[in-house]
């Protein structure tokens, strides 16, 4: 008991210092590994920016000959080279460094990877455990494990409601639903994914930034949902001061309006994305989301509004949401809620979710759960 | 410490009993009551049914002379003896029971007690320790603490919505939002509330019962509210095997509308209340709460649909909420959400909530939270 507690401590600490280079890596997995000698840690390290050393690399790095029949903690399966790696592979590493053995939270699902780093390992006479937190590993890096399977970003749904459902009052008051403490989560939210999303609505009714503000860290790449080129000159995305670009998606622009936003002088650089026309005139998601995945954007936070939501939803396009629920009341037939649109005309065709969590956030509460089109279909 | 435990737990116990009368005392308060000697319980009441004798009396009564010595745990502040009452008053028990001490958990707020029974035991030398599991005890009988005071029904509004706030799909369809796990938690909030209510609407398009069926326990008095007395004589609710009464609140009923629904041959007694109309032309609820009052209801479980809750929010009946969230989405710009009507046009007067609390039952979420008008007005 006593020592299966200790390895979920040591575990946990290598998660901990996972999600330290959260925002930096992608799309890259969130990797903390921590050396472990006689109860003690004598090195640990977490895979700090994208292109530098693998976390697993770096602590065996500080530990040195010490790491000689040490425990190794990572929270992911290490990697093994396969053609076009650019990194050396961690499990040569490990192999060499004298570990006695090697405690794993879950594997890699990778196609290049998936067990077979583990097994090289076992192979190479390392004792390996695996599956402890792995849950708590699979969640922090869901973004990873879907966009190396598919090749496609992790897309997640934020919104701030009331108790009530609404996200704004009828007149469109959206400022502000939840308290300080959950901008903070939001903004965290932006550090953790790779680009944010809103509708020209948004940009229309709020003239929103997208930036990280409110925590520490990296701005997203900021994307305008702009099938027919309404973004106005003066909006404040265009002149922001983030090296993060701000790209506007686009079917049917003009392209006097695309010449007129080439002109602009800006700091941040702005991209103007032609996509296909979906039959209603819109922006093709699809091909947005295909086109976000080819350019190694992992993971995308759609923040709103509520029609930019049902339309990801009908098509089929979110992973996960998170809602946060304040504790007020509006009330009003004509109050936009999280999910607009047309909408599912029967119950028993309602979209299903799995593995729903609430915690409370002060007042706040933090709901989350996961998209699950595949068992709603079955309905 | 140990002790402290050990005083929690007969005082858990203390409330457990209590809710056993859940729905068989009002307006009296739900109240158990332990007797406990060297450590261990050796008598144990509860208040069972109203009319019937106190928790305290009916638990010494049991211990008969072994209660000499023994710690008494009560929830609720022991009566005294006022004009008008009935039982006769559990302190004067108490104090001729030779009880060493007695532990309370809050003290009863009706404004002939509110703390006069502590000090009455305190002058007969009964050491007293209060506010042991306060809050819990003061939830337990919230109903009571604002009848007790106000002389008006303690309402709660519950709704069962989607995770985007939906409490049917754009089409009307409601069955089920919520699993059979919530669906036993309504019916025990209809054992619990002496009274439940729902809007024409709901009864035009559902022909619900409101009966208790998924759990054990008493029906509540079921009320309509049905300004224009568009209630069909085929509604089930005229039909029920119930001893709980079906009342169809109207202000604009026509006369020979009253004259069929009298005719008709019903086993429960049905009621039609004539109220005051309101500038919109509904039934005024206000009048309605009143007449509630009057009547011994302490309780009123308001169950929809979304204009309903709208009128109560709007006129500041609603006392608490219980919303329960379906792992589903739906999407649907006019899909019917909690809190329908005109609503509040600007986020800044939002009616806030206080004491938000969420736990999950199943799948489902279980959020409570009280209506907090007065903090709403200083916006």
């Amino acid at each position: 008991m006593q020592i299966n507690m200790n390895i979920e401590n040591f575990m946990r600490r290598a998660i901990e210092l996972a999600e330290l280079g959260s925002g930096y890596v992608n799309p890259n997995p969130l990797v903390g590994a921590v050396l472990v000698k006689e109860g003690k840690i004598i090195a640990e390290a977490y895979h700090e920016r994208f292109g530098e050393p693998h976390a697993e690399a770096l602590a065996l790095q500080r530990a040195g000959k010490a790491a000689t029949d040490a425990d190794l903690y990572v929270n992911w399966e290490p990697c093994i080279s396969y053609p076009g790696k650019r990194t050396p592979a961690c499990v040569d590493q490990i192999i060499s460094s004298g570990i006695r053995r090697i405690i794993v939270a879950t594997s890699d699902p990778t196609p290049e990877v998936n067990g077979k780093g583990i097994q090289h390992l076992r192979k190479a006479g390392i004792e390996v455990i695996g599956g402890i937190l792995e849950n708590e590993a699979k969640r922090l890096n869901e973004i990873r494990a879907k966009f190396a399977v598919t090749g496609r970003p992790f897309v997640l749904l934020k919104m701030a409601m009331t108790a009530d459902g609404k996200i704004a009052t009828r007149t469109g008051d959206s400022q502000w639903v939840s308290s300080g403490e959950s901008l903070k989560l939001a903004h965290r939210l932006r550090v953790r994914y790779a680009a944010v999303l809103v509708g020209i609505g948004t940009v229309l009714h709020d003239d929103p930034q997208l930036t990280v503000r409110k925590v520490k860290g990296r701005d997203p790449i900021r994307i305008v949902l702009d099938s027919k080129g309404q973004i106005p000159l003066s909006a404040r995305l265009f002149y922001l001061e983030s090296q993060a670009p701000t790209i506007i998606a686009t079917c049917c622009m003009s392209s006097e309006k695309a010449e007129q936003i080439k002109k602009l002088k800006t700091k941040t650089p702005i991209e103007i994305w032609r996509l296909p026309e979906d039959s209603a005139g819109h922006v093709d998601l699809n091909a947005l989301v295909n086109g976000l995945g080819e350019r190694q954007i992992d993971s995308l936070l759609v923040e709103g509004g509520s029609g930019i939501a049902a339309a990801f939803l009908q098509q089929r396009l979110l992973d996960k949401l998170t809602f946060i629920i304040a504790p007020k009341l509006l009330g009003g037939e004509s109050a936009p809620t999280p999910i607009g649109g047309q909408g599912i005309a029967s119950m028993a065709k309602a979209i299903s979710l799995k593995e729903p969590a609430v915690r409370m956030l002060g007042n706040d509460v933090v709901y989350e759960a996961a998209v699950d089109y595949a068992s709603s279909e079955g309905q």
